[in-house]
């Protein structure tokens, strides 16, 4: 293998892949990347087992060439060191050349570099993922389902099915729900799909889509989306993103949300969202950042209590109010992550008593939903 | 004890003494900050015992009042959530009032904590730090004497000493040396001082330094320095800043420094930085970073070789050679650190031999010098 390449774009897709690469593998191969030379392009390829990342550079963008493949081949190179090298390789170029025993040389200007490499048939072929369970998604739309929903993923291994979001299609519908036991968060958008598609109980692992979150583009481009029996592959620009999925029964979420409410507010996201934390510095050391919420008719009122800190309380005046008075305490940690992904200016909370889960929706968008479960204060 | 004050000052006098709070103590006092409302200003206290900071915040600033001293007093507040919440607080002022028990209400906009303070009573006293061995320096200077022998401090506790650095004065040379016995860094300057005053074996802790270099501001102003038995005091802007000296004796540092050389190259400071930085990639796996320099007439090799995971190597044209060629192998970590605070566009280094220690020099700058040993390849 001899290619030659431009260095920003070999550093991009070797930050790109990298993030599937384990730290703690005891597997050599897999804490390497895979670089692929062929006729047309430079194939960079990363995986822990769990997820999978491929990134191709093509040898010319835009009819303007940013590689030269001058023989092809491949060879895995050690994800750490190569990332730091090409970070500071001197020169806009750079030349990779496999040698005998997997020696690879890699040139820029007066620099040279000899690392020690690993067969490339070694490494892991990533699944063939491929079937008609097909869909579309602008890239912006799925990353902010990702944000929306990820923080409410179980951080504990005690139920697998929980450390993941669960997908769902119907009638063109997408849905992602993600809870803990404590809260849930749930997010739905319209796909293009076709009419006949639909699935349910496709849980991904939480950990796998931050991942893919942070690599997806801020824009509208459409990410195609295949699901097959145990993988799940996300395919945009020159990237393929794999994952595998989590396998259980979600539980049925669906009869744990609320329909009716017997107090209502609404609120500036921002102002409540910065009350909350304010409390919340009061609150931390407790066993649970207990918050509470007292709800009039004029006024909220957020308060915490900590009886070795102190205590703190702020006054709010709600936009709007509706139904009964209420006095509610939760965990300020859940509200925070809720609050911090809600996108309208403002916030519409519904309880149905001081014990029952409560509801942040954005009255602008109805395919938002976060649900919290109350603490028990004496 | 009743104030109100601009958060925004009152939030960086904060953090200015909050450097000085050790986050370890076992004495509650100590994690806390005091406040003392006098009659013309606000004073905020912290001490580790081993370096004091007190910053003063005068009520009027050009003739314009930032803060108003309602009633005098004082109180000791934890410095952890005094910062957390002035930094979140609402409103641009803020009301801090003391009430019974050293309960004290943090007030600003419809926000209010009460925290639970302690006896300013309770706190230590900075030491009274006073004499007629006193000089000034401009603060960007000083600053940049830290910045140049702080890195080169032992962070071995077996000999206290090799933790400070030592300072000198003769004739108006303020002189900084700090070594860890492996390296060896000196800084001198012209300073303003008594003509009859000179002192030496000041040790200051290298720890305190570096609290001491983020204060300070990058300007012109003049720092004033009173040195006593065992503390030293730095005054600039509204800041006092005390450091307890280390006892002992600073072993004598000027035998050790070569004056003539064998070898003497000049080399432009950011390529022989960055060069030694790639071969130190390879370099960090082995127990003491080592990087070999070969120098020829026409051109300096930096190469570098690790058994598991290859080799770099580098051509420079160095733009000035003199003596013999030279082949020389030591810790790429104290070249980096050297090169990193040498101020000019080039650098020289002499050496004297494969096993003698050599010099970094600045062209432009007589009182700079770093001196490294090398260590020995087989």
């Amino acid at each position: 293998m001899k290619v030659s390449i431009e260095r920003s774009a070999l550093l991009s897709a070797i930050q790109n892949v990298q993030r599937a690469v384990s730290n703690k593998t005891t597997i050599p191969v897999l804490s390497g990347i895979k670089i692929a030379a062929e006729k047309e392009a430079l194939k960079m390829t990363a995986t822990d087992l769990e997820t999978g990342i491929e990134t191709s550079l093509p040898t010319h963008v835009d009819n303007e060439q940013v590689a030269k493949i001058m023989e092809e081949g491949a060879i895995v190179l050690s994800a750490r060191y190569l990332s730091e090298i090409v970070r500071k390789l001197p020169h806009s170029t750079v030349e990779l050349e496999v040698k005998q025993n997997y020696l690879t040389v890699i040139r820029s200007g007066t620099s040279e570099f000899n690392l020690h490499g690993l067969h490339a048939e070694e490494f892991p072929r990533l699944p063939q993922v491929s079937g008609n369970q097909m869909f579309s998604i602008p890239s912006i739309v799925l990353k902010d389902m990702i944000r929306q929903t990820v923080p409410a993923v179980s951080t504990e291994e005690i139920r697998p099915v929980l450390t993941g979001v669960v997908a769902s299609l119907k009638d063109g519908h997408l849905r992602f729900v993600a809870t803990d036991s404590h809260r849930l968060a749930q997010r739905e958008v319209v796909v293009e799909a076709p009419a006949a598609l639909s699935f349910s109980n496709v849980i991904i692992p939480g950990k796998s889509l931050s991942e893919l979150g942070r690599l997806l583009p801020d824009n509208d481009a459409l990410v195609d989306v295949v699901i097959a029996e145990n993988q799940i592959l996300f395919k945009f620009a020159q990237t393929q993103f794999y994952s595998r999925l989590i396998d259980g029964q979600y539980p049925d979420t669906s009869r744990i949300i609320p329909t009716a409410f017997k107090t209502s507010i609404r609120v500036g996201t921002k102002l409540l969202l910065e009350a909350v934390e304010r409390a919340a510095l009061i609150a931390r050391d407790n066993d649970n950042n207990v918050v509470r919420l007292n709800i009039k008719s004029n006024q909220l009122e957020i308060s915490s209590n900590s009886p070795d800190v102190g205590k703190a309380s702020e006054m709010l005046s709600p936009a709007q109010f509706g139904g009964e008075e209420l006095l509610i305490a939760f965990n300020a940690k859940y509200l925070i992550d809720a609050l911090r992904v809600v996108e309208g200016e403002d916030t519409t909370v519904e309880f149905t008593g001081s014990m029952s889960p409560f509801l942040i929706k954005q009255p602008d968008n109805a395919g938002y939903l976060h649900l919290i479960l109350p603490v028990r204060i004496y």
